[in-house]
């Protein structure tokens, strides 16, 4: 496969290129495209250097690639992904930018794998939100255990979702902070580092912010439940790498907690740490790095009869980006989805 | 009045000194007691340096005291509160040993003033956990205005609530992690320097942790709601001071947003900062130091129709514990509950 990586010096880029390598991805040619702030730049990819191009209007025309992973902005995704797709290849996009269109699947390889045939026509296949991608490893499972009536999420997430400047904005705050040193925020509204920011992206109209609405709607797609009733929070925490997920799930009927564990446990890409007098449970600090979703803390909610609460984790920039995205190019290649 | 502080020396019991000062506590001597560990040590009290005695069972007998705080132990205040009370004082204690006593009232003064009458025999008055404090002062105004159905709660705790080692451990971890140095947690049970845990105190049996039934038991008795439907999950994050709580209340019956915020800019020890298009919302870092509850993101839950979000913040040393303590003894002293 010739295969192309746009956004390829970003944190999501670099993590792509690093899965690549760890699955034994079949490529033939790998083509590393990012904007002039990299020009020059050269990035290891099995044991050979490999130049970044510049992305421009031409990048993609002669290349004849057949994947392009997207780890871009929405307005660049907005502006490339769609050249890149009429050069023949497919387009697995990380952005935003096209995940609630009709004619782009939006998919979590595991949860939604069939949706793949509703791309022949625009060869775009959008990536989801990260903390929607742990959610939904969860989620798919107990709806077919037993139909979803609620869900609520709060989360915990790391800085690495906003990049690495702001990886390099928590570092220096927390430094400043021991130094009593002022700190003046630009990755983030206010000081993140020891405080939690209850804003991710930006506000709508509803009160709710972008990435919580991203949450409500993605899920929506994904699981194929128009109307399914869901509610978020997002809230950013002092934390490098791995979003955490406190959930509520009220489900049709009451399960045993036992019978929800095994079906977990059975189910693909997510492992069950969950043997609280044990101290066993996920953190995002052991979750880094990793592929899988972890789900632990598996109780009883209090307050409903049918609820359950669970905490889920997952490395942001593996399964709620990279990971994933490289995933579904091996689900259009199992599938023999091509389009050239 | 005469008052003692037992367990002074903690982070709690110099909260509750720099309090009783900043609130102009009517004080004629304040007594200082700390474990033998802080044998020899003299704290700072209105430009006085007071010794600090050694805490023993005839610590109480002839001195008189009116009020005796206890910012100790559960194990320490079992041991000790009833022979302060017995000597004719009113203890307030910060542990949980007393909380769900029959004859012990557990008071947020804003929220159940009038419990303070329960307590007339025993003599001890007991101050509730930090993160139940907090959403007492939000939940009661909307019990007010509409009987609440369902309470979900997931909270984001600063590691100042397990004590002035805990905080340390987070200093030290941090500068461990930035120097690649190896991090053996002792105050907490994983590494808490960029982590978030998922468990405060022990585990029970129904796979709750005992930090998260206390904030079910003591909201019950609080609000005098025994059949109250309540759950939570408490996080501990990587943050110094103050807990942010993200809330799910489902109402009786819908209320306009404006009317839930009207309400509770109303109600005391309160503070409403919602003004979400100008990024007001409450964060821990800005509600370090205060004594007041912090409400912000109060919205629609989409997922109900009767459902509202809130983000709630406050200091868990002083609302949460110092403050909130301080604020009975003077509840005590406006309803003329003396026991000498």
């Amino acid at each position: 496969m010739r295969v192309g990586i746009v956004g390829a010096t970003g944190l999501v880029g670099l993590e792509m290129i690093k899965v690549l390598e760890e699955r034994n991805f079949p490529i033939s040619e790998l083509f590393l495209f990012a904007s002039e702030r990299s020009l020059g730049e050269r990035l290891s990819f099995r044991e050979r250097d490999l130049p970044v191009e510049v992305l421009g209007p031409a990048s993609f025309e002669t290349k004849n690639l057949d994947f392009v992973l997207f780890a871009t902005s929405a307005g660049l995704s907005a502006e490339y992904a769609d050249r890149a797709a009429e050069s023949g290849a497919i387009v697995i996009d990380n952005s935003s930018h096209f995940r609630l269109f009709e004619d782009v699947p939006l998919i979590v390889p595991e949860v939604n794998p069939q949706a793949i045939h509703q791309s022949r026509g625009r060869g775009v296949i959008a990536n989801p939100n990260c903390s929607t991608i742990q959610m939904m490893v969860v989620l798919k499972p107990l709806q077919d255990l037993s139909p979803l009536q609620r869900v609520i999420v709060s989360t915990y997430q790391s800085v690495s979702g906003a990049g690495s400047d702001a990886m390099e904005e928590l570092h220096q705050q927390v430094l400043a902070s021991f130094n009593h040193q002022p700190i003046e925020p630009k990755a983030f509204p206010y000081q993140i580092a020891f405080n939690c920011i209850p804003q991710i992206d930006v506000f709508l109209e509803n009160g709710m912010t972008k990435e919580e609405m991203k949450m409500v709607s993605e899920s929506r797609k994904i699981l194929g439940l128009p109307d399914l009733k869901i509610s978020a929070t997002a809230v950013r925490v002092s934390t490098f790498i791995s979003h955490s997920e406190s959930l509520n799930v009220d489900l049709k009927e009451p399960q045993p907690l036992e019978k929800i564990r095994e079906v977990l446990s059975k189910s693909p890409g997510l492992v069950v740490l969950d043997d609280p007098k044990s101290k066993v449970y996920p953190t995002p600090f052991s979750a880094a790095g990793t592929d899988s979703v972890y789900v632990g803390r598996i109780r009883r909610d209090l307050s409903s009869e049918n609820g359950i609460h669970l905490w889920v984790v997952a490395d942001n920039l593996r399964k709620g980006a990279a990971t994933n995205a490289i995933q579904i190019a091996e689900l259009c290649i199992k599938n023999q989805y091509r389009r050239r």
